[in-house]
């Protein structure tokens, strides 16, 4: 079986694993946090990991109420600054543990005082060595270089954290029910097989997402530009009013996710602004309400889960979709042209 | 004359009187974060002014070493939480003074005991009636649709604040040069009118930059987006390695920033791994070592401009690309179909 689609299957699992696994590690790093009395927060990561970082970014400032900065590594690393200092957390997300870029922030930033952790798939590796903190995927080994056991599972731990940090119940009961939403977002994999047919020559697409769903609208445009060599433009659905929304004419595709929360009403009304320009939509929703715009409605039949939670099964039809759709455009997804599964950057 | 061409050669008298007015105000800002003791700083911004905010992310991290990060404006409006607290600046961005959610985030930041501030080409508008510290633009009326002068007067302002509040000597010195380069960048319009033939049917492409210049990257892919319908997609030249360079085959065009300085070497290493793959390849440097890869040379007669200020004189090719390929296709570029000058987000 190809390598993309078993890891896509196989994430429930891998994210009940790191759950149950990662407890003790998330609490020895929320003690850390509670005695060197931090206050903000740096990322550092590329790629996928950068994903993951920007729904780290949503959920720390949302429920813990602390700044995150997304680092630009070249700050780092071209420049020689270092803007971290004692009172911040700087955290490195990579799955591979090697992203040479993320080790040399964690490196200059634990110089500087700050405290430093990881997040990765790769136990003994060059940024578990430089961090006083790790926590893990436990995503097995990923074969695919387009990677996405080890997105979700780096969601999961980053809300396991945050849950942890706020004793917040609701985020925590919603994680236990995760896997679950998960399998059942699985279950439209043959649906999305079969609409992936309409698509087949689509060369461009914008992704359109709000809020704690950045995120997913970020990682669905990179594994559709990494697998099907598409140019997916991702867009929070407020920046797209500004300017982008002008490239939008018959026929123009666009992806948009529209879970239920306090960003449904926005999505939901940009869904109708696309419509009336005769966009071609593919709306993403558990709410029947959010699709009768659409051309294609992809349901993922789940109720009760938290808005901020939702990127982990929201994400799982938009893997589906690259998945499928570079198999119809006779491409093979587990290995990309071009692209090799670490990827070294000065 | 089109309102678009004028205010991008427009701009380097309004920089002159924005660098020489806005002394006094950048002054009070400056005395004001030292009295508070400001350790941290987040930008609000949208569109053409997030990338802006962008630079300035850029420029207090790699001079001043104080860290930034670009406020999610959904956080604080969808999701009512404040992550700013005092010893933060809180900087909004808006050309027009009126964008809600930017008007939102600083209302929420002051009233948490953040030190606020903004950058407006409005003197009396929303954003600076919330605002303690208000510095602007002065970039007279702004008519396009697509903003262009108060792109670049507000990072004039912005450099002009890092450099008063590190007192760098070399940007300092370096601000008062941008200008007669802006005026040697808008020199190349005649080339770049007849360069825009060859892209007359260009659907897509990416634009590559690094580091200081990831501005640059962003806002020449809004230009294009929005008066152009083209989908371009910005990218810094280390995260293209990640993954997106899987879709570059014969022919993908690349427009490739590549000013001298610390990111230099990086960029003209992407340049030829393009070329390898036969991209169409436009590039624009300054020296002519960036140029042999590329089918459009797109060379900046500067010299002695420090790269932290290349982004002024660079993104002019970038802003008169777009313009002339807009009206190449015969579109219209004061009027984008479906935009307006000022965008309302709830």
């Amino acid at each position: 079986m190809n390598d993309m689609v078993r890891e896509i299957r196989e994430q429930p699992d891998w994210i009940e694993r790191a759950l149950e696994l990662e407890q003790s590690s998330v609490q020895a790093l929320v003690r850390a946090m509670s005695d060197r009395d931090i206050k903000h927060v740096i990322i550092a990561a590329r790629g996928t990991s950068d994903n993951a970082a920007t729904y780290a970014k949503y959920l720390f400032e949302i429920v813990a109420g602390i700044p995150v900065a997304l680092a630009a590594p070249s700050v780092y690393t071209l420049y020689d600054a270092t803007p971290a200092a004692p009172g911040t957390l700087v955290m490195g997300i990579s799955q591979s543990g090697q992203g040479t870029d993320v080790v040399h922030v964690l490196a200059a930033a634990r110089k500087a005082g700050a405290l430093t952790a990881c997040i990765t798939n790769s136990r003994d590796s060059a940024i578990t060595r430089v961090s006083e903190h790790t926590l893990l995927c436990r995503a097995g080994d990923e074969k695919a270089v387009a990677a996405t056991k080890t997105y979700t599972t780096s969601l999961a731990v980053v809300a396991l954290l945050v849950a942890s940090l706020t004793r917040n119940v609701e985020l925590q009961e919603g994680l236990a029910k995760i896997p679950q939403a998960m399998r059942s977002a699985l279950d439209l994999e043959e649906y999305l097989h079969g609409a992936v047919e309409r698509y087949r020559y689509m060369e461009e697409c914008a992704v359109l997402a709000r809020g704690i769903n950045q995120a997913t609208a970020l990682e669905t445009a990179l594994k559709l530009t990494e697998t099907c060599y598409i140019l997916a433009k991702p867009y929070s659905g407020a920046d797209f009013l500004h300017g982008p929304i002008a490239m939008v004419d018959a026929g123009f595709p666009c992806i948009l996710f529209a879970p239920e929360g306090k960003a449904f009403a926005s999505q939901v009304d940009l869904a109708h602004k696309l419509t009336e320009r005769g966009a071609e939509l593919i709306v993403i929703a558990a709410s029947s309400d959010a699709l009768e715009a659409a051309t294609t409605r992809v349901q993922i039949p789940i109720t009760g889960i938290p808005e901020l939670l939702s990127p982990l099964p929201f994400i799982v039809p938009g893997q589906l979709l690259a998945y499928h759709l570079s198999r119809t455009r006779g491409n093979n997804p587990d290995a990309p042209r071009g692209l090799n599964k670490v990827t070294l950057t000065r």
